[in-house]
């Protein structure tokens, strides 16, 4: 096995051709068995094999710098850069991330998870050797999905202005996770696969030399086609329009070409666009079959046929298919409901609305501002637009959710997948925020349902509301609750009471509510009689209930899957503030003041303290309440 | 005059060439006379005269929908709708907004007031249109400046992939506010100066036609030539590329050819870019000459010279001056420091600083997304970023604030210019949200000085910082205080007690440090002792001061200019309830939860109760303070 003596990147520097393409069938082994264990990204990283193999021999990582976008096709750089033992700990808590990570490695340049940004820190790494002075290599790695966020364009915009020497390398395999979208895809299709747009450059300097005599008015009229076609003659013209010397397109998994463009970009001045066409999946038929499902796979998968591991109960139903389906429902009784998504057509559970209403399905690719202000038009238009996006990627579209929505006060519904604790992608991907940032915006209204049956209605409920409204919900499914067969809109502002109790009032939040009715029934044990309220809104909070507890001077906990930092805590506090009831004995539960790692969701939970254990030790030790009692 | 007789846009449908002409004349005599007395943007509104005729008469609104980029330029189309007698209150309090408004008129299609929405906007309202089978026109009206934001681009990405009718209006002044960055800045200067490129076409077409005759091989390679040319035969090619028909470029002042242009492009199926070259300040000497200057002007400058009103007396220094004196100080020391802005050269003062050290300050053009990252990114290699922008555009970062600064904990300063209200540009303006959408992110310190002298040792403590860190300061100037000599790093998270009391503390952030003493000089009158609290650090918070005050049983005001909703208030109530110090007494006086319109700046926080007044009012009636006492 060659990849057993592979520990740095210096150990390929002198592997020929062959010994590289034996390595590269090696990796492929090698992330084949440790994804069927561990789960992972998949498809994208088969896909990327050569091409890092060829970036870690012509480029001298750490020296030079190779930043990722996304990251998640960054598992052959960490192969080649030392961590090949920390395979098996893969996403796991405490484990090696699923993305680049500077404090993992030193070759690890920029963390990342979200698109789009590898152009932009590049640039920060060209700029700053600049000003220094020096003279390494920077390298931004990103895909063609990648290439439709806007801050890739901004900046490519701002990169041909400045000139310096940088190299992006557009991974090109057709799709981000699932097939793009837009003008940018058709493109960098038609690059692909029109063969005399490639060799055309060749075919016209021929043909102008052929009529190259042909008189002076006519050799000048030449000049100037030459000059003038100068952009045109290689065929990646648009790259070239943005004052990038365009090289390729390539094949990605022909390690001899793949070496010699890399080394020719490495020679060329200025900023240079290396064109590399891939194959998501590649080397393993099942994933390149289907890239799409293959994309990121379950631990435990059928490494033959490529199957998921087998649910043994049958589960209750998943978030995004209960999505698609009341989405569905919705729609057939009104036709002026249309669904939007930032590339999150297959994790929204999208996907299927599509293939029942293609015409009012708008997938906009990689483009989350975009999607914002889109659904704000649409609402302008008299539609009643939902707009599908996790809440890490609602992030990139704060701006459009103030200026374009709420200042208008339009009635688009946000739907926030993934809110709280996602996991195994860590970091970058939590969506711990949305509670905070959104609560500071006037005329937003924000919800988040404590089961399944109280999404579809929360659902109803939302796009029946004359304003901007958001609703979070975690990643994965219900509880197996039964379900109302009818819709029934939610009273805006309203909490349910799911338990009485006198002790103490334990607020819980979407996915905390079972957790507080959990510890409410523990803590019966310990003679604590908790009252538990599904608070279904966070804004516009209940104010009757609060004055109500007030009234009784209830000791409260509140409880959120979201940022303790301006969260729902928080606005219990401002609201008794506010009307001048003090004394009130409150404590906000949520998630703490920084970043959580990856890690299996109920894991992560349990670290930050928001579990049943953590509830009931709370509240135990609040102000003596057998005393009040007595 | 024939601009008496305007009224509505069927007022012009039926006027002559001449006619228009003259209508663009009085128009301009009536810009220029009434922005002298109230002041407002002005060189782009001059430069839109002949446009907006031409649009208002070839399409027909409110039917077709004609939706504003920025909305600075829309004056005209704000004469033109009813609204000439709206422009001494042009914004004004309670009087006219300075961009389109959806409750203005029927007319304003969309709210704006940043850059780069309108493509979005309008394919919103374009497949609303097609969705309910209508057949209206939609028209964004885009200037160059606003192309570069990603958004843009991300709009241009998706309507290319759609395919709908709509016509997009560049209206290019080869400047947005300051002059343009980036490639797509030279690609448009390209079209505009080279002849050859535009009246290539007919040459390429001439020139194939002559040498049609020339055998087999040679027809079939021109067909080829022909073919894939096509996208090249007319200028706009990267337009092309993106699915768009490009018309253009035109002189923008020259009615027939706007009005042929217009025609055309409403005739032609699917997305159209109208390419319109326009002159900034068009008709006014000295606005045309000092297009940047007289981008935006204070009423009361002189209508033949265009200098600015006499200032009596001296002023204290302006943040933007002093942000830029102190950055050319602190840069001289320090070689590692760089400054970053998305297009706010002018409005932050770094124009002055790139006077000094044009290598290290980089303005990337309307891109607030890239600004961030690449900020992180020139952090990662190892420099110091100052990253000036305005508050209400850091919405537009705030995914690259948490995502590429705060995860990685990387020293970038944020030099928030505008936070708090802003005044005349209203809504879409203020500075509301920075405070609570930043405080929810771990790594970020978040600070705000009190005056002019604190604002140069806070920007020198936060290049001297480790971690991300944000301070926030206002629109204008300081108070006229003394300055320091020396630099001297401010103790992070320690407060500063400028007033000691014992009835009440009133604990104060940035501008309203003052508005917090003179309410305590007042409230002596009263009887009251107030202690007054120049907070400088929103996070992290003097805790040791909480303590104190808790200790105390101090009752406490806090106050900020800013979202009531998460700001610093609601951190002061966190910390007393996460330690669990109940029973305490705290008004957070903030930002009340509604978008504030325009308006004179004191005017607004008059308004909103952020004055000397309504702090005396409340401590007056907060629980009584007298009878503790006794
Ligand atoms: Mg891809
Ligand atoms: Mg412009």
């Amino acid at each position: 096995m060659l990849l057993d003596k592979i520990n740095t990147p210096s150990d390929i520097k002198h592997l020929s051709v062959e010994q590289l393409n034996q390595l590269a069938e090696e990796i492929r082994q090698f992330l084949i068995e440790n994804l069927a264990t561990t789960g992972g990204h998949f498809g994208s990283n088969l896909g990327a094999v050569e091409l890092t193999l060829a970036l870690h021999q012509i480029y001298d990582s750490p020296r030079d710098k190779i930043i990722w976008d996304v990251g998640h096709q960054a598992y052959v750089h960490k192969i080649l850069t030392g961590r090949k033992h920390l395979f098996p700990t893969l996403r796991k808590f405490k484990g090696m991330s699923g993305f680049p990570k500077r404090s993992e490695s030193e070759h690890d340049m920029f963390d990342v998870g979200h698109a789009s940004t590898s152009i932009s820190a590049a640039m920060g790494y060209a700029s700053a050797r600049d000003i220094a002075g020096e003279d390494h290599k920077v390298i931004a790695v990103i895909g063609d999905g990648s290439m439709t966020g806007g801050m890739a364009f901004e900046a490519l915009n701002h990169a041909g202005h400045l000139g310096t020497d940088m190299l992006v390398v557009l991974n090109d395999n057709e799709m981000s996770i699932a097939p793009n979208v837009g003008a940018i895809s058709h493109y960098l299709t038609k690059l692909r696969v029109d063969p005399s747009y490639s060799s055309l450059k060749k075919d016209v300097v021929n043909f102008l030399h052929k009529f190259g005599d042909l008189g002076d008015k006519t050799t000048r009229l030449i000049d100037r086609f030459k000059d003038s076609f100068k952009s045109f003659l290689v065929p990646g013209m648009l790259f070239e329009e943005f004052g990038f010397t365009y090289l390729g397109p390539i094949n990605g998994h022909d390690l001899p070409t793949l070496l010699t463009y890399m080394q020719r970009a490495k020679q060329t001045k200025g900023p240079v666009l290396l064109h590399v066409v891939t194959q998501k999946g590649k080397g393993y038929a099942v994933a390149a079959d289907a890239p799409d499902k293959m994309h990121s796979v379950s631990k435990g998968f059928n490494v033959v046929k490529g199957d998921a591991p087998k649910v043994v109960k049958p589960a209750p139903p998943q978030y995004p298919n209960l999505f698609a389906d009341t989405m569905i429902e919705l729609a057939e009784r009104d036709p002026d409901i249309v669904a939007i998504t930032p590339a999150m057509l297959p994790g929204s559970g999208l996907i299927k609305f599509q293939e029942v209403f293609p015409e009012r399905c708008f997938d906009v690719g990689i483009a989350e501002q975009h999607s914002a202000t889109f659904a704000a038009g649409l609402a302008c238009g008299g539609k009643k637009p939902v707009l599908a996006i996790y809440s890490t990627f609602l992030q990139r579209a704060y701006d459009q959710a103030i200026h374009d929505i709420a200042i208008q006060n339009l009635p688009v519904t946000i739907a926030i997948d993934r809110a709280g604790l996602v996991g195994n992608d860590g970091e970058t991907h939590q969506g711990a925020f949305d509670i905070a940032f959104l609560r500071c915006v006037p005329n937003f209204t924000i919800m988040a349902p404590k089961d399944e049956n109280e999404f579809r209605q929360m659902l109803y409920t939302a796009v029946n509301h004359a304003g901007p409204i958001a609703m979070r919900y975690p990643r994965g499914g219900g509880l197996g609750v039964q379900m109302d067969t009818e819709f029934k809109a939610l009273p805006i502002g309203k909490s349910e009471t799911v338990r009485e109790g006198k002790d103490v009032a334990i607020l819980a939040l979407g996915s905390m509510v079972h957790v507080a009715q959990k510890a409410a029934e523990a803590l019966v044990e310990s003679g604590i009689d908790a009252k538990v309220v599904n608070m279904r809104f966070v804004k516009p909070l209940d104010e009757e209930l609060l004055l109500d507890l007030a009234k009784q001077g209830m000791r409260i906990v509140t409880i959120e899957e979201g940022s303790t930092q301006g969260g729902m805590g928080s606005a219990v506090m401002e609201f008794f503030a506010l009307n001048r009831i003090y004394g009130m004995e409150i404590y906000p539960m949520g998630l703490p003041d920084l970043f959580v790692e990856h890690g299996d969701p109920q894991q992560l939970l349990d670290h930050v303290g928001l579990n049943v254990d953590s509830v009931v030790e709370l509240v135990k030790t609040m102000a003596p309440l057998k005393q009040k009692r007595a």
